[in-house]
C-alpha cells in the first residue's frame, strides 16, 4: 500500500493506516492481531511480507463487494459495509477449515466519502478484523464515482487438515450450520425500509453483520469429520450443486429438515415463504458440509453454540433433488444469486 | 473461485479455467507455471492452498485496474488490458526483490464482453502469467457496467533479502533502471489516436505491455546492493518522495542525468518536454533504488540488458530537490499521478 502525506490519495492511506496502527499497538506491537509473527511487514511498502507457520499451508481467497450489486450506499450503514466486506471473504477460509491471518484492502471511493463515511467504514472493518484475528497487511486505494471494494484474505490451515469441495462420497450425510434464509429476510426488510427501521433489529443483523463460522470450520477440519465443505454465499440451491459438481456426485435433501426461519419471524402477512428463503436466499455464510455415515455419531448437535442440522444425503446419480414430507421428489434448480443473471 | 456449469457466472469461470488449465498442462501438470509445488490447490474451491519454500518469506500485493481510470475500453486492446493488469502488480514484487508465484484475478465485466473481449483479455493475461512464472490460483467474477479488475499477486523472497523502501541513508546514490517517460509518451499517442495507429508501434509498447524489472530487482536483493527500492508507477517526482518519506531522508537529483526519452522519439513539433515526461509520467514500472557509496563500484552499467543510471544522491535534510546543469536547485513537487487529484 502506497503512502506518505502530500496528495489526497496519501491522505486516505494515512487515515486507514492510523486506524489499524492503533489496533496493532493495542495488540502488543505485533503486526498480527492474532499475536503471532505471521505478518513481518505491513502497510507502507510496495508489498507485505508474511512468514508461514511450519507444517501449515497458506490459504488465499478474494471477494468483490461493490456498491449497487452487494450493497446500497443509502441503505447500508458504512460500518456494516466495513464489517461485511471482510466477513464474507473470511467465510471462504472458514469453509476450508482455515484460520484467517491477514488481509489486503482494495478500496475505490468518491472524494465526498473520504471523511465521515470512510471513518465509519474503517470502524466496522476494524471491529471485524479484531473479531476474526486478521491484520491489515496492505492494499490499494483510488478515486471512483461508486464505492468498489475487493478484499483478499490470507489464512493458514494445518497440512492435510483442509476441507475441500471435492471430497463428498455417495451415502455421506449432508449438513448445514445455523438457520438458512435469515440474511435474505434481512435484505428484504432493508429494501422495503420504512423510516425509523432500527439497524440493530435482530432480523437485520444477520444481513448486515454476518458471522463466518470459523470455529465450526476449523473443528470439522481438525477432527477430519467433514469429507467436503463450502460456505453458503449464493444460496443452498446454487451452492449445493457446486459442491456436488466438484465431488462428481448428486444429492437428495428433505425440505422438512431444513432449518428455516420461523413463520412468526417472517411475518404471516408478508407472503414470504420460509422454504424459498432457505433454498435460494444468499449471504447466510453458514457452512454446508458432508460427513461419512460411520462418523456421524461423532457430531454433536451444536459446536460453539452453532446448531448443526442434517438435511439430506449424497447420491451417486449426478442430480440435485429435493423431497417433501409425502416422499415426492423433484429436481432442485439453482435459483440462488447469480450476478450475470441479474 | 467458484465454478460449475449452469449459470452465466459459472460460464465465465469455466472459460477462465479452461485457458489456464491448458497452461498448467503445458507446464507439466503442476499448478505452478514455475514448475514448483508452490500452489497445491488452484481454481475451483472456496480458496487456494499454497506451500511456501523453506527459508523464504511470502510477499503479497494487490492492484486496481479500472476502466476509465487505468484504461479506456475503446483505446486499449483487451489483450493489453490482460497483460498490464498482471504486469503492474508483479512490478511491486520486483520492487521488493521477490519472484512472483501465483495470482488471484477479480474480474467484473459487462455481459456483452463475456465472449470475444474476454478471450482476448485472457490471452494477454496468460502470456503475462507465462512470462512472469505466475499461476492463476483463484479469484472472483461478477457482472458490472464497466470493466473492473483487481489482481493480487503472491511471490517469494529469500529471508533477509527483501529490499524495503525504508533503508535509504544520507550519501547513498540514487539510481533508476531503463528510460523514464516512455509509457507516458505512449499514453499521449494513444489518446490522440489517429485511425490506423499500429498497436505494435514501439512507442506504444511500453505503455501497453510494460515489463516489470524482475531480474534486476532480484539481483539487487540477492547481492544486498540496494539499501531501498520501489517501482516507479505514479512518476518519479511522486515516488521518489515516497521512498524518501519511508526512509526519513531527502534527495537531490540532477535533471541532466535523467535517462529521458530522446527528442527525436517525442517528435519536435509535439511541444512535449522529455524532462517533464521523465519526472511526472506514470506507468514506467522501472525500479528506483539507492546504493551505499562503498558499493557503487559493484554495479554494472546494465543487468540483463536493462540500463542502470545514477540520477542523484540521498541527503539528510528531508526535502526532494532537483538541480539543472548550471547548478541551481529547486524543490521537486510531486506531480505524478494521483487519482484523487484527477
Amino acid at each position: 500500500m502506497r503512502e506518505s502525506g502530500t496528495g489526497s490519495e496519501d491522505d486516505v492511506l494515512e487515515r486507514i493506516r492510523r486506524v489499524f496502527e492503533q489496533l496493532r499497538k493495542q495488540s502488543g506491537g505485533s503486526w498480527s492481531t492474532a499475536g503471532s509473527k505471521f505478518l513481518s511487514l505491513g502497510i507502507g511498502d510496495d508489498a507485505a511480507l508474511i512468514s508461514g507457520t511450519p507444517n501449515y499451508e497458506m490459504v488465499l481467497t478474494c471477494d468483490w463487494f461493490l456498491e449497487g450489486a452487494h450493497f446500497l450506499r443509502n441503505k447500508h450503514p458504512a460500518d456494516a459495509v466495513g464489517w461485511k466486506c471482510l466477513a464474507r471473504a473470511v467465510s471462504d477460509l472458514a469453509a476450508m477449515g482455515a484460520a484467517p491471518r491477514c488481509f489486503l484492502l482494495s478500496l475505490a471511493l468518491p472524494r465526498e466519502l473520504t471523511s465521515s463515511w470512510l471513518d465509519a467504514f474503517l470502524a466496522g472493518l476494524r471491529r471485524a478484523a479484531t473479531r476474526f484475528g486478521c491484520s491489515l497487511a496492505g492494499g490499494d486505494t483510488t478515486e471512483r464515482r461508486e464505492v468498489l471494494i475487493n478484499v483478499t484474505v490470507v489464512g493458514e490451515v494445518r497440512q492435510g487438515r483442509e476441507v475441500r469441495r471435492s471430497g463428498a462420497r455417495p451415502s455421506d450425510l449432508i449438513y448445514v450450520s445455523g438457520r438458512l434464509g435469515e440474511a435474505e429476510l434481512g435484505l428484504r426488510l432493508l429494501r422495503q425500509q420504512k423510516r425509523g427501521l432500527n439497524m440493530r433489529e435482530p432480523r437485520l443483523r444477520r444481513h448486515l453483520y454476518p458471522e463466518p463460522q470459523l470455529e465450526l470450520g476449523r473443528w470439522l477440519g481438525e477432527k477430519r469429520l467433514a469429507t467436503a465443505m463450502m460456505d453458503l454465499s449464493d444460496g443452498l440451491s446454487s451452492d449445493l450443486r457446486r459442491l456436488c459438481d466438484a465431488s462428481k456426485v448428486g444429492a437428495v435433501i428433505t425440505s422438512d429438515d431444513l432449518p428455516t426461519v420461523g413463520i412468526a419471524k417472517v411475518g404471516r402477512k408478508t407472503g414470504i415463504d420460509p422454504l424459498k428463503l432457505a433454498l435460494h436466499g444468499g449471504d447466510d455464510y453458514e457452512l454446508l458440509f458432508t460427513v461419512s455415515r460411520n462418523k456421524t455419531r461423532q457430531l454433536p448437535r451444536s459446536v460453539g453454540g452453532v446448531a448443526i442440522t442434517p438435511i439430506g444425503e449424497v447420491i451417486r446419480k449426478r442430480e440435485v433433488m429435493i423431497t417433501n414430507g409425502d416422499g415426492r421428489s423433484r429436481v432442485l434448480k439453482p435459483r440462488g444469486w447469480d450476478p450475470f443473471r441479474g
